[in-house]
């Protein structure tokens, strides 16, 4: 398959997942959104699970490099920056309906272990970024010296999570979770809360 | 309805629930797992949306009564119950397939109020009981005076919806959640961290 065929169907997928949800995507919508044949579809996937799974290794791939591409001037802001960016849209758009779809196969992975696979990569790509750069401000003394990276990663993974989830189950706003988080950072791990690059 | 009828059938529909999950639910599933006819069933209820949000608003009489009943020496033992109450079953059981099914809901909210309305009145029902306990324990002095009630409640809810969801999706520890949160309550909200109820 050529690479920008594999663009289009990519693209096809994100639409088809934004406007027909993840239960009741079909492979005609799918090619419909990506302006492929059908059959063209079904040549380069063995169904809709497959392609799936292609999709969700892609968007790793992106998830991963917009964590990498995360800068910031100490590690602090490079924590909240990370968290930001897996929490806030990635062009500032609305997300909230690829976001909905992604629940959905979330609420898959108990009973499908190739969708279970894929996501514990996404929340170990995360988790592992975070962990670096909280061992990083514990070393430079950004953090305090009591921060344990491990345990202090897990707790962030977990709240970004939330913040996602209630988003879209509840509507609590992305922003109000963020702030939020502004202040746990600065009041819990920082080294010196007064000197903290968020404090308002 | 009997009052045993409607117990049946709420019992039949959490059953249900959890051994075929929330999108291929049926009628006649619902009617097999609670002993009754499916014409019984459609006499009651109008539909399995219908039934569903019966059985959503039972939950949540529940669940309140569930946080209600959550007893402690001071705030800070109550708020850390609050928070195991709703990460951790009820009855000591395995909760991820129920739990699966709720977020399949969840993940149907931004397209169905009546849904949407419901998940509301549960995060509401925890984030209420958790800002009570947060300013009974700023105001007899076990929470620091700066612990903003409204800020930190959301904070707590956001956090344990992470956890139940990091669970379901990722297989994430639902127990390594809770000492995390243990140790941010400690650490973070208690007004004198050495001498917090969940010292070890």
């Amino acid at each position: 398959m050529s690479s920008d065929a594999a663009d289009a169907i990519m693209d096809g997928t994100h639409s088809a997942l934004r406007s027909r949800g993840y239960a009741d995507l079909t492979m005609r919508d799918i090619a419909d959104e990506a302006g492929v044949s059908k059959a063209a579809l079904h040549y380069h996937f063995d169904g809709k699970h497959d392609l799936l799974l292609s999709f969700l290794d892609r968007l790793l791939e992106r998830f991963e490099a917009r964590l990498d591409g995360v800068t910031g001037a100490n590690p602090e802001e490079r924590l909240l920056s990370l968290a930001e960016t897996v929490t806030l849209p990635p062009a500032g758009g609305d997300p909230r309906e690829f976001r909905t779809a992604l629940l959905e196969i979330e609420a898959q992975a108990p009973y499908d272990e190739a969708y279970r696979a894929r996501l514990e990569r996404f929340d170990e790509a995360f988790a592992d970024r975070v962990r670096s750069v909280l061992a990083a401000g514990v070393a430079d003394g950004t953090f305090d010296e009591g921060v344990d990276p491990d345990e202090a990663s897990s707790f962030v993974v977990t709240y970004v999570k939330g913040a996602r989830t209630r988003n879209v189950a509840v509507g609590a706003s992305l922003d109000d979770s963020l702030a939020a988080f502004r202040r746990y950072v600065r009041s819990t791990l920082s080294a010196d809360p007064s000197e903290g690059v968020a404090a308002e």
